[in-house]
Protein backbone atom coordinates (compact mmCIF):
# COMPACT_ATOMS: atom_id res chain seq x y z
CA UNK A 1 0.00 0.00 0.00
CA UNK A 2 1.22 3.60 -1.12
CA UNK A 3 1.85 6.49 1.44
CA UNK A 4 0.38 8.38 -0.97
CA UNK A 5 -3.20 9.62 -1.39
CA UNK A 6 -4.75 8.72 -4.83
CA UNK A 7 -4.81 12.50 -5.84
CA UNK A 8 -1.17 12.90 -4.62
CA UNK A 9 0.38 9.48 -6.90
CA UNK A 10 -2.27 11.39 -9.62
CA UNK A 11 -0.70 14.81 -8.91
CA UNK A 12 2.95 13.33 -9.31
CA UNK A 13 2.16 11.90 -12.36
CA UNK A 14 1.16 14.40 -14.28
CA UNK A 15 4.03 16.96 -12.90
CA UNK A 16 7.69 16.51 -14.67
CA UNK A 17 9.95 18.45 -12.65
CA UNK A 18 10.66 18.97 -8.96
CA UNK A 19 13.38 20.52 -6.90
CA UNK A 20 15.89 18.27 -5.13
CA UNK A 21 17.50 19.60 -1.89
CA UNK A 22 20.38 18.07 -0.40
CA UNK A 23 23.17 18.29 1.71
CA UNK A 24 26.58 18.43 1.44
CA UNK A 25 30.23 17.03 3.25
CA UNK A 26 30.17 20.65 5.22
CA UNK A 27 26.38 20.26 6.19
CA UNK A 28 25.23 23.24 3.85
CA UNK A 29 22.24 22.86 1.27
CA UNK A 30 22.07 22.44 -2.41
CA UNK A 31 18.94 22.89 -4.67
CA UNK A 32 17.99 22.38 -8.13
CA UNK A 33 15.29 21.23 -10.68
CA UNK A 34 15.39 17.55 -11.71
CA UNK A 35 13.65 15.27 -14.13
CA UNK A 36 11.37 12.36 -11.57
CA UNK A 37 9.45 9.44 -11.77
CA UNK A 38 7.20 8.57 -8.87
CA UNK A 39 7.50 4.52 -8.58
CA UNK A 40 4.73 2.73 -7.95
CA UNK A 41 5.78 -0.37 -7.36
CA UNK A 42 8.38 0.58 -4.43
CA UNK A 43 6.30 3.75 -3.33
CA UNK A 44 9.57 5.94 -4.09
CA UNK A 45 10.99 8.86 -5.87
CA UNK A 46 13.57 7.64 -8.29
CA UNK A 47 15.23 11.54 -9.34
CA UNK A 48 17.47 10.79 -12.69
CA UNK A 49 19.27 13.39 -15.04
CA UNK A 50 21.95 14.36 -18.22
CA UNK A 51 25.54 13.92 -16.06
CA UNK A 52 23.26 12.87 -12.72
CA UNK A 53 26.68 10.42 -11.78
CA UNK A 54 29.24 13.11 -11.86
CA UNK A 55 26.93 15.28 -10.41
CA UNK A 56 27.50 17.29 -6.58
CA UNK A 57 23.57 16.31 -6.01
CA UNK A 58 24.59 12.72 -6.45
CA UNK A 59 27.30 12.95 -4.81
CA UNK A 60 25.68 14.63 -1.78
CA UNK A 61 22.85 12.26 -2.11
CA UNK A 62 24.64 9.28 -1.49
CA UNK A 63 26.83 10.66 1.09
CA UNK A 64 24.31 12.50 3.37
CA UNK A 65 21.93 10.09 3.08
CA UNK A 66 18.67 12.29 3.96
CA UNK A 67 17.08 13.99 1.07
CA UNK A 68 13.80 16.30 0.55
CA UNK A 69 11.81 16.71 -2.90
CA UNK A 70 9.33 19.55 -3.54
CA UNK A 71 6.78 18.89 -6.60
CA UNK A 72 4.52 22.72 -7.01
CA UNK A 73 2.89 24.98 -8.99
CA UNK A 74 0.28 27.55 -8.90
CA UNK A 75 -3.33 27.14 -10.51
CA UNK A 76 -4.30 30.22 -11.90
CA UNK A 77 -5.41 32.94 -10.15
CA UNK A 78 -3.99 32.11 -7.21
CA UNK A 79 -4.38 28.80 -6.00
CA UNK A 80 -1.20 26.69 -4.96
CA UNK A 81 -0.33 23.03 -4.40
CA UNK A 82 2.33 20.82 -4.03
CA UNK A 83 4.07 18.08 -1.95
CA UNK A 84 6.86 17.92 -0.67
CA UNK A 85 8.44 13.83 0.17
CA UNK A 86 11.30 14.04 2.84
CA UNK A 87 13.26 10.77 3.29
CA UNK A 88 16.16 8.35 2.93
CA UNK A 89 18.30 9.34 -0.52
CA UNK A 90 20.55 6.26 -2.37
CA UNK A 91 22.57 7.21 -5.23
CA UNK A 92 22.15 4.28 -7.25
CA UNK A 93 24.28 3.19 -10.21
CA UNK A 94 22.11 1.20 -12.23
CA UNK A 95 19.26 1.64 -13.83
CA UNK A 96 18.00 4.92 -14.23
CA UNK A 97 17.42 4.98 -17.95
CA UNK A 98 15.16 2.77 -18.02
CA UNK A 99 12.88 4.05 -14.87
CA UNK A 100 13.10 7.51 -16.40
CA UNK A 101 12.11 6.23 -19.92
CA UNK A 102 14.79 8.04 -21.46
CA UNK A 103 17.73 6.60 -23.14
CA UNK A 104 19.69 9.97 -22.99
CA UNK A 105 19.92 10.18 -19.23
CA UNK A 106 22.40 8.98 -16.63
CA UNK A 107 22.36 5.13 -15.72
CA UNK A 108 23.01 6.70 -12.25
CA UNK A 109 19.99 7.87 -9.94
CA UNK A 110 18.85 8.96 -6.45
CA UNK A 111 15.99 6.93 -5.03
CA UNK A 112 14.10 9.14 -2.24
CA UNK A 113 12.11 6.88 0.30
CA UNK A 114 9.53 8.91 1.68
CA UNK A 115 10.05 9.57 5.76
CA UNK A 116 7.42 12.50 6.09
CA UNK A 117 4.71 13.69 3.23
CA UNK A 118 3.87 17.20 3.25
CA UNK A 119 1.00 18.16 0.93
CA UNK A 120 -1.20 21.10 0.26
CA UNK A 121 -4.23 22.51 -2.33
CA UNK A 122 -4.03 18.52 -3.67
CA UNK A 123 -6.54 16.58 -1.17
CA UNK A 124 -6.79 19.92 1.40
CA UNK A 125 -7.25 23.68 1.14
CA UNK A 126 -3.82 25.61 -0.11
CA UNK A 127 -2.82 26.88 3.19
CA UNK A 128 -4.04 23.87 5.38
CA UNK A 129 -1.69 21.50 4.57
CA UNK A 130 -1.70 17.68 5.43
CA UNK A 131 1.50 16.60 6.69
CA UNK A 132 2.51 12.82 8.25
CA UNK A 133 5.32 11.06 9.54
CA UNK A 134 5.94 7.44 8.11
CA UNK A 135 7.09 4.99 10.19
CA UNK A 136 9.17 2.05 8.69
CA UNK B 1 28.26 46.25 -7.53
CA UNK B 2 26.02 43.38 -7.99
CA UNK B 3 27.24 40.07 -7.99
CA UNK B 4 25.03 39.12 -10.47
CA UNK B 5 24.71 40.04 -14.40
CA UNK B 6 22.02 42.21 -15.35
CA UNK B 7 20.72 39.83 -17.39
CA UNK B 8 20.13 37.40 -14.12
CA UNK B 9 18.98 40.36 -12.23
CA UNK B 10 16.11 41.25 -15.47
CA UNK B 11 15.44 37.53 -14.63
CA UNK B 12 15.05 37.48 -10.56
CA UNK B 13 12.75 40.66 -11.18
CA UNK B 14 10.07 38.86 -13.34
CA UNK B 15 10.26 35.75 -11.59
CA UNK B 16 7.43 35.44 -9.05
CA UNK B 17 8.60 31.84 -7.05
CA UNK B 18 11.61 30.54 -5.50
CA UNK B 19 12.45 27.12 -3.79
CA UNK B 20 14.21 27.63 -0.65
CA UNK B 21 16.29 24.81 0.74
CA UNK B 22 17.43 24.93 4.96
CA UNK B 23 18.99 22.57 6.78
CA UNK B 24 17.43 21.45 10.36
CA UNK B 25 18.70 20.95 13.63
CA UNK B 26 19.79 17.02 13.03
CA UNK B 27 21.42 18.09 9.90
CA UNK B 28 18.50 17.34 7.22
CA UNK B 29 17.05 19.27 4.46
CA UNK B 30 13.78 21.09 3.88
CA UNK B 31 12.61 22.06 0.36
CA UNK B 32 9.61 25.12 0.09
CA UNK B 33 8.33 27.05 -2.56
CA UNK B 34 8.31 31.03 -1.59
CA UNK B 35 7.92 34.28 -2.84
CA UNK B 36 11.34 36.64 -2.74
CA UNK B 37 12.55 40.00 -3.80
CA UNK B 38 15.90 40.80 -5.48
CA UNK B 39 17.26 43.52 -2.93
CA UNK B 40 19.00 45.41 -5.18
CA UNK B 41 20.44 48.06 -2.44
CA UNK B 42 21.99 45.09 -0.56
CA UNK B 43 22.31 42.33 -3.23
CA UNK B 44 20.39 39.74 -1.04
CA UNK B 45 17.57 37.67 -2.19
CA UNK B 46 14.91 38.85 0.53
CA UNK B 47 12.32 35.65 1.34
CA UNK B 48 8.94 36.17 2.73
CA UNK B 49 5.47 34.85 3.04
CA UNK B 50 2.12 33.99 5.34
CA UNK B 51 3.26 32.47 8.34
CA UNK B 52 6.90 33.03 7.93
CA UNK B 53 7.64 34.07 11.19
CA UNK B 54 6.45 31.02 12.82
CA UNK B 55 7.58 28.29 10.22
CA UNK B 56 10.33 25.66 9.90
CA UNK B 57 12.18 27.23 7.22
CA UNK B 58 11.83 30.64 9.21
CA UNK B 59 13.76 28.64 12.40
CA UNK B 60 16.19 26.99 10.48
CA UNK B 61 17.42 29.82 8.30
CA UNK B 62 18.14 31.49 11.38
CA UNK B 63 20.15 28.71 13.51
CA UNK B 64 21.88 26.68 10.39
CA UNK B 65 22.84 30.03 9.48
CA UNK B 66 23.27 28.56 5.45
CA UNK B 67 20.07 28.04 2.69
CA UNK B 68 20.60 27.52 -1.02
CA UNK B 69 17.36 29.20 -3.44
CA UNK B 70 16.70 28.21 -6.64
CA UNK B 71 14.26 30.19 -9.44
CA UNK B 72 14.06 27.99 -12.40
CA UNK B 73 11.68 27.61 -15.39
CA UNK B 74 11.01 26.13 -19.07
CA UNK B 75 10.76 28.15 -22.06
CA UNK B 76 9.18 25.79 -24.57
CA UNK B 77 9.72 23.76 -26.47
CA UNK B 78 12.73 22.80 -24.15
CA UNK B 79 15.22 25.36 -23.08
CA UNK B 80 15.57 24.85 -19.28
CA UNK B 81 16.88 28.24 -17.84
CA UNK B 82 17.46 28.85 -13.46
CA UNK B 83 19.81 30.64 -11.37
CA UNK B 84 20.93 29.01 -8.08
CA UNK B 85 22.18 30.86 -5.08
CA UNK B 86 24.12 29.40 -2.45
CA UNK B 87 25.02 31.65 1.13
CA UNK B 88 24.58 33.18 4.70
CA UNK B 89 20.79 33.51 6.07
CA UNK B 90 19.38 35.33 8.44
CA UNK B 91 16.12 35.41 9.98
CA UNK B 92 15.22 38.90 10.36
CA UNK B 93 12.35 40.07 12.49
CA UNK B 94 10.95 43.46 10.67
CA UNK B 95 10.53 44.65 7.48
CA UNK B 96 8.92 41.77 5.34
CA UNK B 97 6.08 43.32 4.51
CA UNK B 98 7.49 46.29 3.03
CA UNK B 99 10.49 44.38 1.22
CA UNK B 100 7.50 42.21 -0.07
CA UNK B 101 5.62 44.68 -0.72
CA UNK B 102 2.45 43.04 0.36
CA UNK B 103 0.97 43.57 3.53
CA UNK B 104 -0.61 40.22 3.76
CA UNK B 105 2.76 38.41 4.68
CA UNK B 106 4.84 38.49 7.89
CA UNK B 107 6.94 41.32 9.28
CA UNK B 108 9.66 38.15 9.43
CA UNK B 109 11.72 37.13 6.63
CA UNK B 110 14.82 36.00 5.39
CA UNK B 111 17.41 37.42 4.25
CA UNK B 112 20.20 35.32 1.67
CA UNK B 113 23.65 36.41 1.03
CA UNK B 114 25.79 34.87 -1.93
CA UNK B 115 28.34 32.96 -1.93
CA UNK B 116 28.05 31.15 -4.11
CA UNK B 117 25.90 31.88 -7.88
CA UNK B 118 25.25 28.75 -10.30
CA UNK B 119 23.30 29.82 -13.61
CA UNK B 120 22.26 28.21 -16.70
CA UNK B 121 20.14 29.30 -20.03
CA UNK B 122 20.07 32.92 -18.55
CA UNK B 123 23.74 34.33 -20.25
CA UNK B 124 25.25 30.72 -21.18
CA UNK B 125 23.69 27.50 -22.83
CA UNK B 126 21.61 25.85 -20.62
CA UNK B 127 23.20 22.64 -20.33
CA UNK B 128 26.50 25.15 -19.71
CA UNK B 129 26.13 27.02 -16.50
CA UNK B 130 28.38 29.66 -15.56
CA UNK B 131 29.43 29.11 -11.86
CA UNK B 132 31.18 31.65 -9.69
CA UNK B 133 32.41 31.69 -5.68
CA UNK B 134 31.92 35.49 -4.05
CA UNK B 135 34.39 35.94 -1.78
CA UNK B 136 33.65 38.54 0.63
Amino acid sequence: MSHFTETEIAYMQEQKLGRLATVDAKGNPHVVPVGFRYNSELDTIDVGGYNMGKSKKFRDAGRHGRAAFVIDDVLLPSQPRGIEIRGRSEAIQQGGKEILQNENVDAEFIRITPTHIISWGIDTHPYHPSSRKISS
